[in-house]
């Protein structure tokens, strides 16, 4: 038998799960809660902190206690580099699918330097651990919401002497571009782990408290021979739901949202 | 500038990230840290717990704070269904994953069910709200450890009467059986979020404290109509990396870990 106050905070959850206390929904308070359970109020306020812990509830200052409004999840379609290449569709990935979708898409201006290749990241260029490396890191909203964040690393050998070392946008896209520079991208392999945010990204994501789930994923691009870009993005859980159609996926399957 | 116990987090953060202290080693006490930095001890205690939250550091009852010694990651490659049943492979994609790596894969008796289909399930499986659906519930371990927690829902017009609804482990696999079936599956979908691990997952992850974020992948398998299976996968953060090759991956980086 669990504790009382697991048992209570199960109960809660499948409220949330089954809608019948809907997001932005505001709960009962704690006396009410107490009376209704049978529980003391230590259990029914070790309960609600759990939720709160779980990102299903959040308490506002003075107002009470909520259902945790998820904002609109953006559908990141993560498989179809190929097939919107195909389709010679412009520029940035992120900014075509955002339109795509009826939102609007804004990037932050890159901003570049010369960093010193940390072992996960040598790993996966190919590198020498601390081998100079070019980042860009780069801020992305929808519809004015900050939406993800994103680091790529580029190999010194491809990027010196490049638009990539420099500050600024690429306006025809680094996959162009790294096309024109004679390393077209023939594949990538994506590396997907979660964790809470850290303090900087919860302030870029403007998140409060204990910070929220982020998804983090490494995606490293080849040419035909070597790796030639690795791009880190970090994806905020509340907001981004990442999408993969393997396969053939009938056609009126493949744009749920 | 951000706070103080922020500014002694991230250097600590940092500290670990460069691998100045390492996964399993002990790091200085309260006081020690206190002086090195010259920050007060309150700052110090709310830095590390800033840290413990972030699964960085543990603390160990009497013993002190140590670097959070992360399992050996398991890759789990989930873009090539095609590819494995392509060469052959029998039965359990998992078991086989698994043993192709050379580790000891496991998997508890499935718990089967029929239930009421969920808003997010009957969205998936294309059936109404609260129509009936099969579910099959399976622990999975890699070498004695458990490693992810999968869910399998069939529409009701598959499974009945076949061995979807039968207690017991279903030898040739799935993907067969449904084959068998006349449903041939022909693609499916990832989606995937992150959020932390709720309680009764923590205790069969053998987590303590707040839990341990987890990634959730729903995967919906389609043959050259509709949806026929869905499978939910908990996988916690700490001890998977998920992984997906698309395009052309050249063979010597297919299978870094």
């Amino acid at each position: 038998m669990p504790p009382k106050y697991q048992q209570l905070a199960d109960r809660l959850r499948k409220a949330i799960e089954d809608g019948r206390w809907a997001p932005g929904d505001q709960i009962p308070t704690e006396i009410e809660l107490r009376d209704s359970s049978g529980f003391s109020v230590n259990t029914v306020r070790e309960a609600i902190r759990q939720l709160v812990n779980q990102e299903l509830l959040e308490k506002r200052q003075g107002e009470g206690t909520f259902v945790r409004r998820r904002p609109d999840t953006f559908p990141v379609l993560l498989s179809d580099e190929e097939g919107r290449r195909a389709a010679d569709l412009p520029g940035d990935a992120y900014v075509s699918s955002v339109l795509l979708r009826g939102r609007r898409p804004e990037v932050g201006r890159p901003h570049v330097d010369v960093v010193e290749a940390r072992a996960d990241v040598a790993l996966r260029l190919d590198v020498k651990v601390g081998a100079k490396v070019v980042t860009r890191v780069q801020q992305r909203f929808v519809d004015g919401t900050p939406w993800s964040l994103q680091t790529s690393y580029y190999p010194m050998d491809i990027a010196d002497g490049t638009d990539l070392i420099r500050p600024g946008d690429i306006e025809r896209g680094t996959i162009r571009l790294l096309e024109d520079l004679g390393h077209p991208q023939v594949g990538y392999t994506d590396e997907l782990t979660a964790r809470m945010s850290y303090p900087d990204e919860s302030a870029f994501f403007a998140v409060t408290g204990a910070g929220v789930s982020v998804q983090v994923l490494w995606r490293t691009a080849f040419d035909a021979e070597r790796p030639i870009r690795l791009t880190v993005t970090v994806y905020p859980a509340d907001r981004n739901r990442l999408v993969y159609h393997i396969g053939s996926v009938p056609a009126k399957y493949r744009d749920r949202s």
